[in-house]
Formats: C-alpha cells, sequence, structure tokens
C-alpha cells in the first residue's frame, strides 16, 4: 500500500484505540501488521510464520481482554510482533531505522503489557499459573492468558503446566494456537489428537483436554475476529481453567511462508527476494561433514539413528536429508528431555543415537544427561551446535553447554578444532560402547592438513601442538585458533615463543602434561568460548593451586548478555590479544 | 509363618521357575513375598508401600512375559523389590546378612533382569521408547514394557515420553501402576483423570490415554493375579502401543502401610514397631525453624506460598503443617519444572514463593532456573535440602547442587552457617524483589549466639570470623565447622595462627577481602560439602590465578558413589585434619 494511505494503524497507539474499532477496520488492521511484518522480517530477518498465523488473534485479544491489567503470556514469544505493534512499539516495524529497537521476543523492560523475558519454548503455561496463583495470594481479579502453540505444547514443562492449570480453581485461559506445525512437523500423539479435533471441529470422542480437566472451546477459523471475540468474550472473567484451540495457518498472508513452513518459521534477512535463486554452491561444513557421515553409516547397515528435537534446520538437517535417512531419523518433537532418555534408550539396546542440539537448547535437560545417559553410561553422541560467545539475544545464548555438561561425571565432552578432529571423534564415538560422548561442533570449518589418528579412548590426553617456553597457551576448540594468534603475537611483541596446545576434551585434564610445562613456563593461559565460571580453565586454574604457576583464565563472564556485539564482549572480557598480552605483562 | 514350612519361594530362583507354578502357588508367593518385605525393610528402612502394591503385577508380568529377552524398566525403580526376589536375588530379602547386598533400586551390576539405574522418577517411558526404538533398528523382537506410578506420570520426561511412545509404530506396552498416591497426594488434572478412570471401570467420554493414541486397557484390581495375566497376555507382542492401566493399593497387605500411605512410602529402620509410639520430642531443626517462619509469615497476611514438587516430607512439611498452611502451600506433584516456572510466575505477580528442593532433585529442572526465574530476576526463594557428600545411592547424590545452581548469572545462592544466619537469609530474601535467591539448608543445626544484622542486599560480603596470617581457611556453609577444626589443628601442630572465613554467598568472590589476604597469607584453603568441579573453590583458585598465592580446594570428585561410607569418601577427598595439614606443609 503507499504510505500516504490512511493507515488504520495510525489511530492505534495502545490496546485502548483497539476497542473503538469497527471489525471491519479491525481486518483492515490485520491487512496493515502483515504487510509491516513481512518487510520488516524480510529486512532484518526472524520470525516469520508463527507471527503471520497469530495477527487476527492477537487483535481479538486485545480487543476482549485489558492488558496490562488482564496478563498475557506468550510461549516463546516468537509470536508476539503483533502483540509489539498494538502495545507501543509499532515504530519498531513502520520505521526501517527503528527496526532493531526491540527484541524479537517479549520483553518487560520495553513495556509494561510483557511480563517476561520468553525465548525457549514450552514455558506459558507454567508462568500463568504462577501469575493466577500470584493473583489469587494478593486479592487481584484480573485474567491470564497464556497463548502457546502446537509445538511447545510437547515440552515437558507444558504439559507438566497443563496438568497443574487444569485443578487451578481460579481464572486461567490457555490458547492454544494450533497451525499444525512445530518448527519442523510436529510429533507425537498429542500432534494426532489436534489434528483429530481439527478435523472434527472440536467434537471427538476422547478429548485431551477436557480429561485433563479444561473447560474446551474450538475455534475452527482462527483468522475470523468475530468467532475470536466472541470466544474469548465468552471466557473472560471465567473462575475455572479454560482452554481455547485455535486453528490457524501458519504464515498467512505470506504465500511463500504457506507453502514452505518450516524455511520460513525463522528467515534470514532477504530470503523472500531469493526464492526463485538457485540454492547457492555448498562449501563444505561440520553440517555437510556430519550429514555425509550419517547417510554412509546407514547405507553401510549401522543401527545409526540421527536425532532432533524439532530443531533439524539448526543442523543443515533438511526434508530432503530426513528422508533419506528414513526410519534412521527421529525427531521427538520440543522435548530434549524425551531425546535423552529415548537415546539412552536406544544406546543401551545397541542402537547409535547421535543427538543433535543447539547449544541453547541443551539446558532443557539436565537430569537426563546425568541420571539416564551419565549414571548409565550410555553410549550415546551428542552433537552440540553454536557453542560460544554470541550477539544472541539474551533468551538464546550459547555460552552455558560447558559448565552444563562437563561437570557431570561419566561424560566425555570434546572439542575438535578441525575437520580431521572432528570426523575422528565422531566416529570414535559412534564405535564405542563405553561412554557416553558430547562433541562441541565448532561454528567455522577449519582443517589441520593432517589425519587424525587419535585413539581417543585413552581419556584426557591433550595435544602439544608446539612445545616453547614461560607461555603456555592452552585454546579449547574453535579458541584454539585465538591460541596461534596469540602465539604470534607473543612472539612479535614480547619475544616469547609460547608453547600451543590443544586439550580436544573438556572433561578432563592431562596431568603429566601439565606436570611437565612447571618446568619451562611460569604462565598457563587458558581461552575458551564459554562461560568461565564453572568451565574448563578453572580446572586448569585448581590443578595448579598447589604450585608457583600463575594461571589467567579468558572466557565470557557469568551473565546474560543481549544482543551485543561479539567485539564489545570479547573487550570486556580482555578476550584480544593486546589485553591479554598486558595481562601476561603484568605477570611475568 | 515358620521359617521350617515349605515355601512356594524355594522354587523359584528365576522368572523361568515361575511359570512353572499353579495360580494359588503364584498367590501364595505373593504372601511370602510381602512377608519377606516388610521384614526386610522394617530392619533396613526403605521404600515399603511401593513395593506391597506392585507383588501380584510383578508376579504376572514375570509369569507372561520373557525376562531378560522381554526388557521391564521400573519407573523409580523403587518398587522394584518383587523384581529382585523374583530375579535371583531372594538371598537380599532372606537372609538378614545379605540385606544391604543389593540396592534399592534396579542396577544392571547386579543382574541381566535390569537394564538401567534408575532413582529418579518419571524416566521410564522415555527410556522404554528408546529400547523399543533399538530394538527396531537391530531387528529384534521382544516386548518392552515400562511400569510407572500414577505419581511419577506428573513429571515432564513421562509426558514427553507418552507424547512419543504413542505414536511408535511399534511394540510397547506402558503399565500405570495407579494407587492414587504420589509419594504425599497426587496433584492435577491426571490426578483427577485416573480417579474418573477408576470410579468407572476404565469407561469414560474422555480417556486422555486413548486421546494420546494408546490402545487402553484398565484392571479393576490390580492384586488379581488372573486378571492380570489375562491382560498381560492379550497384549503381548503386540505391535502398537498399548497402555494398560492397573489399579493397585499402596502398601497392601501392611495395615499401617495402607492406612498410613505417605508415612510408609519411605520408612526408617523399625518404624512400624514404633506405631504407639509417643512422637518423639522434636529439636529444633532448620525443618522447624522454616515451619515456623512460614506459619509467621502467613499469620501476618504475607502473601507467602509454600511450595514443593512431591517431596514435602523432606523438610518435615506433614500433613498437619500443610492443612494450616492452606492455601498458603502448594504442591506442585513431580514436576520440578512446573514448580520453578511457575513460582517464577508467582513472585512476578507479586506473592512469595519458598519453594523447597531436596539437592538431588533440583537438577530435575535448570532451564526454568536459567530462563523462568533467573534470566527474569524473579524473586522466587529457593530452599536446597540436604546438600553434600553422603553414603546415598548412586542415583540420590547431593554434590551436584552447587555447580548446576551457582553457574547460572543472577541468582544469590546463599550458604548460611547456623540459626542466626539461616532466619537473616530467608527474611532478607523474602523481602526483596531484585534478585532469585537459594539457600543451601545444612543439615545438621548449630548456632553462633550472636544475633545476625547483615544486610545481605550488599552481595558477595564475605565474613571475616577470626584474621590470623599464612594459611586462610574459606569454610563454606556447613564446612565452616571443618574450617574451625582444621584451624585449631593448624594452631596445635603447626603453631599457625590461620585466618578463618565463612564466605556466605557461594555466587560471589569478595575481592575485597580475598585482594586484602594476599598481605600476610601464602596459602587459602577452601573447604566446601559438594563436587569441585564448578564449585564454589574453583572461583576463589581463579580469582589467585594471577597471583603468587596458593591455593588448595576441598571437595567431593566429580563421580557417582554408590553407598559409600563418608568417612571412606572424606579420606579420598582428603577432607581430613590430617590430610590437609600434610597438604599445607608440602607447600608452606
Amino acid at each position: 500500500m503507499p504510505e500516504t494511505m490512511t493507515m488504520v494503524l495510525d489511530k492505534v497507539n495502545s490496546p485502548e484505540d483497539l476497542k473503538k474499532l469497527e471489525i471491519s477496520e479491525l481486518y483492515k488492521l490485520s491487512d496493515e501488521m502483515r504487510e509491516l511484518i513481512i518487510k520488516k522480517v524480510n529486512t532484518t530477518g526472524g520470525h516469520l510464520g508463527p507471527n503471520l498465523g497469530i495477527v487476527e488473534a492477537t487483535i481479538a485479544l486485545h480487543y476482549v481482554f485489558n492488558s496490562p491489567v488482564d496478563k498475557f503470556v506468550f510461549d516463546i514469544s516468537h509470536q508476539c510482533y503483533p502483540h509489539k505493534i498494538i502495545t507501543g512499539r509499532k515504530e519498531g516495524f513502520t520505521s526501517p531505522d527503528m527496526y532493531l529497537k526491540y527484541t524479537g521476543y517479549t520483553s518487560p523492560e520495553e513495556t509494561e503489557h510483557d511480563l517476561f523475558k520468553i525465548g525457549h519454548t514450552s514455558t506459558s503455561v507454567s508462568l500463568a499459573t504462577g501469575l493466577a496463583k500470584g493473583r489469587d495470594l494478593t486479592g487481584g481479579k484480573e485474567n491470564i492468558i497464556a497463548l502457546i502453540g502446537d509445538g511447545s505444547l510437547t515440552g515437558g514443562e507444558a504439559l507438566e503446566g497443563l496438568n497443574n492449570a487444569a485443578t487451578l480453581n481460579s481464572n486461567i485461559i490457555i490458547i492454544v494456537n494450533d497451525n499444525d506445525m512445530s518448527i519442523a512437523e510436529n510429533q507425537g500423539g498429542i500432534c494426532n489428537l489436534l489434528t483429530e479435533l481439527r478435523e472434527n471441529n472440536g467434537e471427538v470422542k476422547n478429548n485431551f483436554f477436557k480429561a485433563l480437566g479444561f473447560e474446551y472451546h474450538y475455534v475452527a477459523d482462527g483468522h475470523n475476529l468475530e468467532n475470536l471475540i466472541k470466544t474469548f468474550s465468552l471466557v473472560k472473567d471465567t473462575d475455572h481453567p479454560v482452554l481455547i484451540h485455535i486453528h490457524t495457518i501458519k504464515g498467512k498472508g505470506c504465500e511463500p511462508a504457506m507453502i514452505n513452513k518450516e524455511r520460513f518459521h525463522w528467515m534470514l534477512p532477504g530470503e523472500l527476494d531469493r526464492l526463485n535463486d538457485a540454492p547457492a554452491p555448498q562449501s563444505e561444513s561440520y553440517e555437510s561433514i556430519t550429514k555425509d557421515y550419517l547417510l554412509r553409516k546407514v547405507s553401510e547397515g549401522e543401527p545409526i539413528i540421527a536425532m532432533s528435537a524439532a530443531t533439524p534446520g539448526v543442523f543443515g538437517w533438511n526434508k530432503e536429508f530426513r528422508d533419506k535417512l528414513g526410519t534412521h531419523y527421529i525427531d521427538v518433537g520440543i522435548a530434549e528431555q524425551q531425546a535423552v532418555g529415548m537415546a539412552s534408550g536406544i544406546a543401551k539396546r545397541g542402537g547409535k543415537p547421535i543427538l543433535a542440539f543447539m547449544s541453547s537448547f541443551v539446558q532443557r535437560t539436565y537430569d537426563q544427561l546425568s541420571q539416564d545417559m551419565a549414571l548409565n553410561n550410555a553410549p550415546v553422541t551428542m552433537l552440540i551446535f553454536w557453542g560460544g560467545i554470541s550477539s544472541a539475544d539474551a533468551t538464546h545464548l550459547c555460552t552455558f553447554d560447558i559448565p552444563l555438561i562437563s561437570n557431570i561425571p561419566n561424560i566425555v565432552y570434546l572439542a575438535p578444532t578441525c575437520k580431521e578432529e572432528y570426523e575422528r571423534m565422531l566416529d570414535w564415538s559412534v564405535n564405542q560402547n563405553e561412554h557416553p560422548v558430547a562433541i562441541r561442533v565448532p561454528f567455522e570449518i577449519s582443517y589441520s592438513g593432517e589425519k587424525d589418528t587419535t585413539d581417543y579412548s585413552v581419556l584426557n590426553k591433550y595435544k602439544m601442538i608446539e612445545k616453547g617456553e614461560k607461555v603456555a597457551i592452552i585454546g579449547l576448540g574453535s579458541f584454539l585458533e585465538k591460541g596461534r594468534e596469540l602465539k604470534e603475537q607473543l612472539k612479535t611483541q614480547l619475544g616469547i615463543n609460547a608453547t600451543l596446545i590443544n586439550p580436544r576434551y573438556i572433561t578432563g585434564i592431562d596431568k603429566s602434561m601439565l606436570e611437565d610445562l612447571k618446568a619451562e613456563h611460569s604462565v598457563v593461559i587458558t581461552l575458551e568460548d564459554g562461560e568461565l565460571d564453572g568451565g574448563f580453565g578453572e580446572k586448569i586454574t585448581r590443578f595448579y593451586g598447589n604450585s608457583s604457576m600463575k594461571v589467567l583464565n579468558y572466557g565470557a563472564l557469568k551473565e546474560f548478555t543481549d544482543r551485543a556485539s561479539v567485539e564489545d564482549l570479547y573487550n570486556r572480557y580482555r578476550l584480544t590479544n593486546a589485553l591479554i598480552i598486558e595481562d601476561i605483562k603484568n605477570i611475568l
């Protein structure tokens, strides 16, 4: 639409304004919001499909309820763009120079209409039960509304939350936004029962939600404002738990996003403009190496099974690849605990599970890593992708996987630094039956040019890259490269021929090598791409605690950063050659 | 029964033997097994109610299926005593001198009939889906059977597991052992739907399990061997997911355990002999202090809410106390993720949640601690009980809570050393709104005799107990006492007047005090009652990494110990005055 035309949105600066509009205007508003979202996301990248699907429902919610008195909790909250537009943040969608002003998630720092920062799924129902209970304890009367996607519904916290919400004996309204998709396809019994409900207009013999104890309503067309408003009005101020199941279309209003729901769940900038481009030639990457390995093993008849918890795209496991794997692939849905429990069972029954997680999501399971897997020494292979310091949103940081995984007994957590090591480690892990193994897959490919023939079953043997003196640099995983650069600078600037070590094992200390360093070194530097607290370097420092060796640990501080530039973070963490050399000079 | 009488059990040395018996003999066997279990548990302590309830079902399972080819997974596995008796370990129940030979949980080290070590609930379905998938990948044909209690069913992993099991398209048999109890009362919608199923002989309008996609069977009397055997036989070798709901009586065959199901879920030695004893006079404890505090705050009209995830007994929150709290108490069931998510919501809505966990179970939630609570700075108060090195079973270790909690940003984790500090910390935490706070409640009460007037909002200020020289001892929480003893020994044995510090904060460093120590000390000793890796002491060591201060960290090694004596562990961890002094002598 030409920008000179009058927009309904011009009249909407807060939810209150919405209530004055006619239904026809609300529909026009929906169209305007869709257009803004498409344009903005195609410029900055972000979540497209989820937001396009929830436009009318968000308008209807704000039309019927009274935010911020009534309280909304958006699950994952990457479906909150329409909510942001309505609640005073439309400039983040109308003005390209404001596109990055607001996060892609709800944020209490931005407005009183947002209650929580939420970036991991399946949390909304639990949080809403808390808001409801807090309201009841303090004598409040408002409505508490959780909006959860069908994909998020399969996560343990969501299911625990539903079990509790159902017997709250008080006002709570759960809206299940059912678009028949998780990030990839939906999985499991809940997916099937939602399908059955949709196919029968909400009338089925065995209604899961009614069985739990909810008053259940079905809205067949989740883009019909009249029906949404009618249903929301009906349950407003309820005194008991209600669940409204609305059927929406992911990507609604954007043809490519409706056709390819998985690709446009989250998209890169400009992707809508590249629809017809020939696929860019794929250069080799850790993703492609992993995929080739898996396919080869399957073709060799190995009982391999690649496993994902709803995020196959993170590892490049697209539909074509998944189809090739066939029964050698399983997506358990958003259910990381199930993923680890199931992988442990598969491994104990002779299968070879290779379970991939994005670093930020591995923390959605912990007890399973410890009890199902580690305590039972189940020979699962876990691949941890994207671990490291990044400019991510506060909800998607990837700096915590080392403290999380490496302090659990029995797990062997490996940090390859190049293709050769990665392939060797992966193959070793898959072929052994003694240890649960995790591999921290680096982001960018590199090559040592030397075949790796290491026997990784001899645990905790570090690799001496070059023996020098005075200063020893231990560069973990992708930070070995930083170690190399530091070594060069030490030579140039201080004339020190430093030792460089590739530790390879995150979960153990090479006591013998560390002991040997004492002879000709007075300083050890550790470099890790993750949180220092509870991480790798501290173990090295502890080892040297009774000696005169000085040890400097470099990595991330214990903090939630939020879209900070990596350069700023490196400076603040003193993770630059100049700052490290300054520190070394101070103690030499 | 007189021991000279012929027992059916004499004929049963393996599951095979069972198949040769008449039904009447199986009933007699049930009685014999019950008697053995009661006698054994009343001698050693252990889980009584769960095991008495599952005797007939276990017999029927082994009668119908062929273990170890067919595979059983017992959820929690504290209902595995009958299974142990049948699978070659009856000596552990017939011979008092063998009572402690076997663990109270399944253990693959004991027999091929056990697949996993399992001590945390809600894992069986996930593990079973893995066994089933592993079987299918490797061309096996056996039955996979998970036995899960109704209480365990409310845990996230169990629900994620059911969602996946329902669409496995392959043999898997889930047996829900419904005794209408968790450890305490059951909670939530699932509890209600099970009740409805029981009251209607399995025939209801909205069947939760059928909704998920299971073939569903109900056995109204889970102690009727004929019915159990008939139903198990019917579903044996099924090619699709089946769920059998059996109704049993917790504590069956032991009157006191049937009357007081909560008290006899797990019992101390001899408790059956003390039924009519007047309750022992309760001396003051951290449990009683906590209870008094909660009741006082409620009576003052504070929006306090005490929260538990199914284990109120661990904190002494008995029925009488819970009834007194009324709406100021909530048990979310076995659902730790929900507990943290809900607490975060309550705190954000002005309520004052005080959420108690046993150390070993706090690890059943992690992402919620990080995302729902810490990232949102929700002012939740968490009480962590039983943290420390112990002789516990490998599945119930309490050494991991510090690495787990303390490396998450924003959480303030406190370690009181006496009643005065505990009360002050608790009250500070409840009255502030800035931080999520966890308090590590010591096991044994002690008193400083001094009113604590600390303002704990000034974070990370350690307390100098006594300033000395050369050696500084930092004794965390309950290990401050160890620090005191060590200080005395250093005086006596080496003539050193050591400094003693009570750090109080687990999650931060008092840089100023640590810096000051450099002047007159050359050695710092840290003492913590938990895992060293990722723990408290390593942070101190890292702080001193660039200095000439020597630092020795004492605590638990990274390992799963199993019913090891604390004395042995202390010796192995060098956690004795003699060994520490030896280490100090070596570096002074």
